[in-house]
């Protein structure tokens, strides 16, 4: 083994610092085999096992080519979802209550275990479903999961979204239930929170309730949030084809993007929270897994938080895609995500 | 669009659920282009346009073929590693003094910036390279970065290492030196911490402290810990031929943790911590980056960690391959991240 090589491995097995003259812009990762992630629950394993290897090129096909068309997708994921919701709310044990607020649609989610130390306390859910999908009904099943595992009341925001309400009205719907909750709950006593695009939507509204000067939530909780609409950050390459729940960026997620933005920059901090200000952001718990299209955006919104000095508390699950902790929901990482929400909340609502 | 094809993208576009008869052991991920990280830092950036693309099959070459070969490399990347040391020294402003306690070699660290809040605090620092590396002075340059970030003394240990010294003596020789250090200082007031097989090591020590009764460190530091000597866990995988610094887990750190197993099962708790018992383990932060081949072992410790109710920072950097957060010590990652440990050692020293 000569020195030349030996030089090679100094400083930790540095294999890779040879100077190039030539700039490389991209580099080319060859094919590769993934195995089952072998540390990952037996569940989620089973899951994995059972299901066929997420095909790119089929993902691409997922786009809506007019907004009538993505009414009618909307509209039939609405419904089917809907009965979804029905049966967690029965198997996780939630009664559901639609209310109006402000004249926008809420629901009510009360776990039949209704922490006593809770009770004073709220959590306002934000459904994800990339600013198109979750309406009505649909988007309940983590509110519920929320509801059941934190023993906590639940007021999920029935948000209206494009194509018919493109940015702001999420954010503006959001606030104006908040400014009527708050009447009944100390802001420090509520919790407002979401996965993917209900994550990233948390951000904004926290942004947006700054530059109003409202009083802001005790805590929050961003699952995989989708902050930045935008392809940028190293997993939505290095995941592509490994996340199996939302494949690539290239096709449902970017056409979402631009119907939400309605003409804005993608990187415009009003839709992309990432490039907003963070400064005072309340506790804030994050969830992501190594597989998950989001990875990235979860880290990057986490040194965000700790920037300005915000308790930020990361959790990353082995082998898990993305929001893959609420949809596998009798998976351990799932009782442990939300087992973990549960403490986070009770440390930091007051 | 047809109704089928909308009800693929329910739940938050669940592309990949479709039932498969056949049980799939590994997905066959297609080859991709990986730009650069577009998020991390400009230095991040700089670093990465320079060098080769990682290059799997020149990786997996690195593999010394006898105990002596492995005597001749650690030798010489001993004596070049010194040289480096000693620059890192100089420029981050750290006075280096060799000492011997309890026949053990030490080397004292102490920062120029020697900071009054922590005059009665110290740092054990015990250095990564695959239990092969870093012997000597050629170890210390992570040692030097706490030493000048923090404002803390340091005291790197020199355990002795394979071929001659395989598993237990690292172990032993951490604990004989730290057994004489809390002559001196209160254990709640000294901080253990490492990277890489550092960072791995300083899980293992901590264990076998419990079984001996011993009191703890009052906090620890472990970056991108080796705490699993198997290959386990996704990233091996997914970042195969990304990782800049590791590159492949089939070549050198297989064959290194061969060696320091010296017979043992790799999946051995006493070898690889993360296997072993964590409970009532102090405040602990980690560091990995999206990169990272060891990102599901640290990830993984995390988890083991807050599942026994310990404090567990878990701090992912966007772009980063394995330790570069030392490697490349002018970037802002790099400050940030000895920032944070700064702030973390601050709040849970004693």
């Amino acid at each position: 083994m000569s020195k030349v090589i030996v030089w090679a491995v100094l400083l930790c097995v540095c294999l890779a610092d040879v100077p190039r003259s030539i700039q490389v812009v991209a580099w080319t990762i060859p094919a590769k085999k993934l195995p089952l992630p072998s540390c990952a629950s037996e569940e989620i394993r089973r899951t994995l096992a059972k299901i066929s290897q997420p095909d790119i090129q089929r993902a691409k096909k997922f786009i809506a080519r007019s907004k009538s068309e993505w009414r009618e997708w909307a509209e039939y994921a609405r419904e089917s979802g809907a009965d979804s919701a029905k049966e967690w709310a029965k198997k996780y044990g939630v009664t559901i209550n639609k209310k109006r607020i402000e004249g926008i649609d809420v629901y009510e989610l009360i776990p039949r275990s209704l922490s006593k130390k809770m009770h004073n306390r709220l959590f306002v859910f934000l459904h994800g479903g990339g600013y198109v999908f979750g309406g009505g009904m649909s988007g309940l099943s983590e509110g519920i999961l929320i509801a059941s595992r934190t023993g906590m009341r639940v007021v999920a925001v029935d948000y209206r979204m494009p194509p018919d309400y493109p940015y702001p009205t999420a954010v503006e719907d959001v606030i104006r239930v908040y400014k009527v909750l708050i009447h009944s709950y100390a802001p420090s006593a509520v919790a407002l929170g979401g996965s993917s695009s209900g994550g990233g939507l948390v951000l904004s509204v926290v942004q947006q309730m700054k530059k109003a000067h409202l009083p802001l939530p005790g805590a929050l909780f961003a699952g995989s949030p989708w902050a930045d609409l935008s392809k940028s950050g190293d997993s939505f390459y290095i995941n592509e084809g490994i996340d199996r729940k939302l494949v690539t960026y290239d096709a449902f997620l970017h056409a979402a993007a631009t119907l939400y933005a309605n003409g804005r920059n993608l990187k415009d901090p009003a839709i992309s929270p990432l490039y907003g200000d963070f400064s005072g952001f309340p506790p804030t718990m994050l969830v992501s897994g190594t597989r998950d299209l989001f990875l990235s955006l979860t880290v990057r919104v986490h040194r965000k938080l700790k920037a300005v000095g915000s308790v930020a508390d990361l959790n990353v699950y082995e082998g898990l895609s993305h929001v893959e902790y609420f949809v596998v929901s009798d998976a351990p990482e799932s009782k442990d995500a939300y087992g973990t929400l549960k403490r986070f909340l009770a440390e930091h609502l007051k």
